[in-house]
């Protein structure tokens, strides 16, 4: 992109997408197709440093909202930045204030910071969210539906959009948003986030335990794995911007699947045994809160763009155990 | 709405729209229906006193943005809150800091300040704009439209909007956001605004004096009389919200007519001698930039929840003859 080598700064590095970002980078020396030669990596606490990078690594513990912070980050000029940085959905709710300080005012602080340096127009790479749309949906979603965010969060990641956009227009950054799908299998332990059991009633039969699944299998969703999320990320990295026009933010590639689909996913990959440890029980709380969640999305305009996803439930489950269970 | 008499606080009252509706409400003493007994007129600089208005009334200037100020212009607890306060486009584009001062830090100030206040939700009317919408347009531009801003302006309105939504979702207060058409017949002298001419090559003529028209007559674009904007806010004040649901931003009904039936309805009005004063001098400047504007919505959502406006342009003619030349 830049015709030299590329400073990478990824702030959250210290989430899940992060760390596997952090992690690809590392093992690759490159992202987008070229060579990294220094990687910072910020979030709340201090995130692990990728070891095995050959580059000029950093690792630091900041808040993007704190006064100078933003600017403090940018200082070196990073060619691509990676704004993971966010307080999720339960939590902007609970805490409508921490929200949208975070959300909001961190991710304007950013924007802000790199306005303000003369000729500096860095490639920001912006997580948004399917939590910018909003119920009633048709059956697929188009890149162009109107925003309708149900919640704070998904507020805030709209008018972080907008934001993304706008300053892109004025040429004060180089903007690419990412709508992630709802990211499955996720590693580690069971959380009680209400999309949870998405992950574990793969997750946990694969590791040979017990499963809670408290909605119907008649459910629809949207998803793709952690690895195809790092690969938005890789790709949106060196791409040429020109195509997006004024509408920067992309609804992902993934795979729209029922609870039925992962079910029979999983029984082509790992048996009946494993299916068995999948307990019905359902919980109305649950159900009504994932009712107004979307189901499928019409992602060409992305796909046309290079980005891509796993086509099935099956090479889901299959990129766990590639990169999960060894 | 609330089985008392109403104050109403009209901030941006300096302004064409805000002067009308305090005149309305001076005239009547009524705010959609309802007996209003305090009026609180607040801009930048102050503003003209309804001296008519036989209520409890206050002028001041103040800046929305100052420290406190919010808090201070909510603390009698105002029932109706319209917020007009705005930079336009032109300004916002022109001082990008100015624009996202006023128009998105201005507007959370307010939201905030009532936010604070535990048990006060009043209804607020929020000035939102057709410029949150952007080329390219279906030929009817739905009310679900996605927002696609090409202005910094654009953008800060359709922020607004967002947050309009989060916080009546929340409970903070009761949210109204008023898409206006553009206005016309402006009254007063020639400005300089690239939408100028569309009141100019009326308000000249019928005034027995020259006009300039920029742009073809095949121009298409979507307009309401003054007295129809005040007549959206007056409306908004005490509608019931339940059937908005989630989504409080309306685009308001208008006309959408081409500059040649501008044309013919002032030959019907004042005659051939009115619009042989109209001097076409084509001007490639403004037909790009207003190249870019939408041409015609579907505004059913705002005509069943009883929004009205002129239906032809004759009709706006003549509430200019009515309304400003007696």
């Amino acid at each position: 992109m830049k015709g030299h080598d590329m400073h990478v700064l990824i702030l959250g590095a210290a989430g899940m997408i992060g760390r596997k970002l952090a992690e690809r980078i590392a093992a690759t020396g490159k992202m987008g197709g070229q060579t990294v030669d220094a990687l910072t990596l910020v979030d709340i606490v201090e995130p692990q440093v990728a070891a095995d990078f050959t580059g000029t690594r950093k690792a630091l513990a900041a808040d993007l909202t704190d006064a100078g912070m933003a600017e403090h980050l940018i200082a070196d000029r990073p060619d691509v930045i990676v704004h993971l940085a966010a307080i999720v959905s339960g939590e902007a709710e609970a805490d409508f204030d921490k929200g949208y300080a975070i959300n909001l005012d961190g991710t304007r602080a950013l924007f802000d910071a790199i306005r303000a340096v003369e000729g500096y127009a860095p490639r920001v790479i912006y997580a948004s969210s399917l939590a910018v749309f909003g119920a009633p949906f048709p059956p697929k979603i188009p890149d162009d539906y109107h925003l309708t965010p149900l919640t704070s969060y998904g507020t805030q990641k709209a008018m972080g959009e907008l934001l993304l956009n706008d300053y892109s227009r004025r040429g004060f950054l180089d903007g690419i948003g990412i709508r992630f799908p709802t990211i499955c299998i996720r590693p580690g332990k069971p959380n009680k986030a209400a999309s949870g059991f998405y992950s574990g009633i793969l997750r946990e039969p694969l590791n040979g335990q017990e499963a809670v699944l408290p909605v119907g299998t008649d459910v629809r969703h949207w998803f793709a794995s952690p690895r195809s999320a790092v690969g938005y990320i890789d790709h949106a990295a060196t791409l040429d911007t020109a195509p997006l026009g004024g509408q920067r933010n992309l609804t992902m590639p993934g795979v729209s699947a029922t609870v039925g689909d992962q079910i029979e996913a999983l029984r082509k990959v790992a048996g009946d045994t494993a299916v068995a440890l999948i307990r019905h029980e359902p919980d109305p709380t649950v159900a009504a809160i994932i009712s107004g969640w979307p189901r499928d999305f019409d992602t060409a305009r992305a796909h046309d763009l290079g980005f891509r996803a796993e086509t099935n439930f099956r090479e889901i489950i299959e990129v766990y155990l590639e990169d999960e269970m060894g």
